[in-house]
């Protein structure tokens, strides 16, 4: 995981301080305190607050060449996954070329398209997906722990050295690196991260209201991630549409021969189905 | 809740002493010292082990009419749903007049059914369904406070007075008491916890095995029931297959929403979906 033996970085900037960006700017500002961390944000009220609560060194409202200007800075977008790639043109082309440009996005393939549409952009660029988060937005939920052993995705790219800067940037906050094309990325994602977004919608819209009464702690924690926001979840299915409908599709399959198996009473079926499902569901711990 | 100002039972009769079994003589000798538990069980072993951390004052691996002819016991039934009617009948043939039997079983209509069949123990059964457990079996499992501020759902009976008693009954132990007939129950418990097992045992399936080191706390929220055990819930389907084919249709008609809107690019309405969903969530608070 970490590489201890060295140097981490001298700067770090992350533009977008919610949970994601606080929790990177936490966990940098306890394990490496000599870094400098500078948020970038639209309000300077909140970076402020963030700042008061010890997670940057400096802050900024506005996107200017000076931030970036210094050698080896590390720059982490952790914006709502739309927003991604236009942010890393924009930096691209201020940054020295000492800059590794990072993103924590949920999807991938779309933004490292829509990146390498610039050359220098695509240079600097090397994506990831840190799988950590919560139901709660805001830096005031950020933790120094959030990626403390968690899988950070880290995208394959044509310069291997910024790719192990990467590798080597994700680690040095405590997450455990796997290396893969952004495609690859994205299919697996759809299964085990968006479509159980949607099926914990899908869950809670036909129980729906009037019986939330009647609902016990295995509802609760099947339809939690249910409550996320809507529009970043949107833009997450929508940046990777195919795979995700692909997904639904193999869940409709199963659903069906749920449903085929209890109306035709298999109930051997309807049992291995389930034993199934629990053999593979107990290989994780909680 | 409980009603504080009369007496509550004498003698609890508890049939299957696992964590549900369990979890209500702990909750009885915790809050009526002076009423008997007995444990009914197939092994001395796990009886005499549960009797020694406190739960039971006295128990059995027999059925004999000497258990049951105490004036005033209440029985509980809590076997695997399956199960539950063939050993109300037969308590029925046993039991004095002043025995409430009732049962901790998830589904109602195909037990209320069975054992309509006689009339004794159509009198004495007031079925009942505490919507609380967990994914661990076993009276090592127990809590005293596991019904604490859990609905209880009581089915409406021919007899008020014994309908009252098991309210009582489930309400003295810590429960929230809400009466309904057993088609009523069923068809709401098919949306609240017999589609959401399935929805979780569905993503669990399509994610597989080879995935599951690309899950998040999301996943493991959502799929956590799915670990139960497939027996049980096989019996749990079985007994209640009509309301829950079609809450699976129902589950299957939204889904088709997402995956043609997904494949439509209609955003706008994923988003009206998901925000559908995220309304309805919220309103939980955890």
């Amino acid at each position: 995981m970490e590489d201890t033996n060295s140097h981490f970085e001298d700067r770090v900037v992350i533009v977008g301080v919610g949970l994601i960006g606080g929790s990177v700017a936490a966990a940098v500002r306890q394990r490496y305190p000599d870094c400098d961390v500078v948020g970038v944000g639209r309000s300077e009220q909140r970076l402020a607050q963030a700042g008061a609560a010890g997670l940057l060194t400096e802050w900024h409202t506005k996107l200017t060449p000076e931030i970036f200007c210094q050698k080896s800075s590390v720059v982490v977008i952790c914006l709502p996954v739309h927003l991604i790639a236009e942010q890393v043109l924009q930096i691209a082309g201020m940054a020295s070329a000492e800059t590794l440009i990072t993103d924590a996005g949920s999807v991938k393939g779309t933004i490292c398209r829509d990146v390498s549409r610039d050359a220098t952009a695509e240079h600097l660029f090397v994506g990831a997906h840190p799988i950590a988060g919560g139901e709660q937005g805001g830096f005031e939920y950020a933790e120094a722990g959030l990626f403390t052993g968690k899988v950070c995705v880290v995208m394959e790219s044509s310069d291997p050295e910024r790719t192990h800067r990467a590798r080597k940037f994700w680690g040095g906050i405590g997450c455990q690196i796997i290396t893969m094309t952004a495609d690859d990325h994205d299919q697996k994602l759809a299964l085990t991260s968006h479509l159980p977004h949607i099926m914990a919608a899908v869950t809670t819209a036909v129980v729906g209201e009037d019986n939330l009464s009647l609902t016990g702690s295995g509802f609760r924690d099947a339809t939690r991630i249910a409550a996320g926001d809507a529009a970043l979840w949107k833009a997450i299915l929508a940046g990777n549409r195919i795979e995700v409908v692909r997904a639904i599709a193999q869940a409709e399959g199963i659903l069906g021969k749920y449903r085929a198996a209890l109306q035709s009473a298999d109930d051997a079926e309807v049992e291995r189905l389930l034993q199934q499902a629990a053999a593979c569901r107990s290989q994780l711990d909680c």
